[in-house]
């Protein structure tokens, strides 16, 4: 089985490099052949374009930054329609809005081509590490092909619905983990102001039904002091943005995934975009005269 | 060493039983006698009222409603300090305000009487089976006293700061646990109103960084639409209260506990108040025309 893999940034080319080192054969295209050098040193081919890529493959992956660039990629001038033998498998792992996938994968589905959403969690450690988590939509006979694909990407790919509903689960992710980060945030900031110690109350808080990850891990990393990405506050910000769209779009009231959208929004405005997202403690602070 | 126990309702009533079958003597009251009955058949003397029972115990706990309450086992006519004997450990279990209980304490320590704010998590539950995490501020000598005695209702007791800072690490838990609620019935609704399988994507996110006690266990009970309490939405919508009071008394910004207090205001006013707070779920479903 061939494999393409489009789009070699900071995810894609970590993810690209570890089916290499799964021993797959895999063809790779990037728009800048800076992108492109690493994973041809690697082993792999090169390809012209996501055409290209497309007509040498059975799998083609992608893995870049949103709905404008995935429709690009699958049915632009040189993308993956055009190149593409009957019975592609064309599995998209960037994060965008359920409502595009439906619509490009309506349209791939007309050319031929059966797509799978496959967006992941766990960042650029999780890429790196092969420990992603992969939430995957469409078809169960393509997910079952693609799947032993997955495990050399992620420690673990769910199938969770028809296409779409691993982007349905990729922004159920990002409310989690968005509305937990700023959760934790306004503890901490609450128990300082309060003139207490917010590592006590983590202690103490961890052991009941206030654990979260978010509290164990990015709550000891804000203690730290550790604003460092891990996953930036403006990626957060595009992801929470999806999530409004789309409870715009569904007519659904979420009061806190609206209350954090804004806080990430504030963060971007007020620089602190390249920041990890639990930098959102230093925004509430300095909103405390801090 | 002599302990009374005041305020023997749902929690106070096992927790005062797990006291008895620790060993110790214990002195109760209650301004209802049918309060009173169960402990007095385990073994338990009963005083006339809560001065009575300071005057008969080195250590003495109350678990009430609020703060009115509290000012007025402690301080109120009949209260404890009018029985306190000199070197009194005064022990407050209930959830109230931190700037109550600065206040009460140091109207106690006028009298002689030292004060500890030890609030609990856990629920009725936790305080029938000893499980309560128990949050304290105050005197660290009174600590180590009450320690043993601690030791009997709860799993975990942890000294936090200076009085007041118990009551603040337990503000802390229902930011984390209220706002944590609101979150996984925001990303429930969102993937039924998307079409999804919510528990497909709670199963898919458990083994990430959306990973919290709250998705798992509540979460669960969501999916299998059992709403009993539990800890009811009144009770939450209650402490979200004190935490939003402390916010406005502070300068503090606390956008998505203000969000989920607004919601559990919504709850207790559409008549879900009797609910288990999960039932947040419902009040989300019903506002997007299920």
């Amino acid at each position: 089985m061939k494999i393409g893999f489009i789009g070699l940034g900071i995810m894609g080319r970590p993810m690209a490099l570890n089916l290499l080192k799964g021993g797959h054969e895999v063809t790779v295209w990037a728009r800048r052949a800076e992108s492109m050098a690493p994973l041809l040193e690697a082993g792999a081919q090169g390809g012209a374009n996501a055409a290209a890529v497309a007509a040498a493959c059975d799998v083609v992956f992608s893995m870049v930054a949103d709905a404008a660039d995935v429709e690009q990629v699958a049915l632009g001038a040189g993308g993956v329609a055009e190149g593409a033998k009957a019975g592609l498998i064309y599995v998209d792992m960037s994060t965008i809005a359920p409502a595009a996938v439906q619509s490009i994968a309506a349209r791939m589905a007309e050319r031929g081509v059966t797509m799978l959403d496959a967006p992941v969690s766990g960042g650029e450690v999780g890429a790196i590490n092969a420990g992603l988590t992969i939430m995957v939509g469409g078809d169960e006979a393509a997910f079952e092909i693609a799947r032993p694909l997955f495990a050399c990407m992620g420690k673990a790919a769910t199938l969770i619905g028809a296409s779409g509903a691993g982007q349905v689960a990729k922004a159920c992710n990002q409310i989690l983990t968005g509305v937990g980060v700023m959760a934790v945030a306004e503890a901490f900031n609450f128990a300082r102001k309060s003139g207490v110690d917010a590592g006590k109350v983590r202690e103490a808080l961890l052991g009941g039904f206030a654990y979260s990850r978010i509290l164990e891990n990015h709550g000891q990393r804000m203690l730290d002091r550790n604003f460092k990405p891990g996953f930036k506050a403006w990626m957060h910000q595009k992801d929470m943005n999806i999530v409004m769209q789309e409870a715009h779009r569904l007519g659904l009231m979420l009061p806190s995934s609206a209350a954090t959208a804004q806080l990430f929004n504030a963060m971007v405005g007020s620089g602190m975009g390249e920041d990890d997202s639990i930098a959102a403690l230093k925004l509430l602070e300095n909103l405390s005269g801090d």
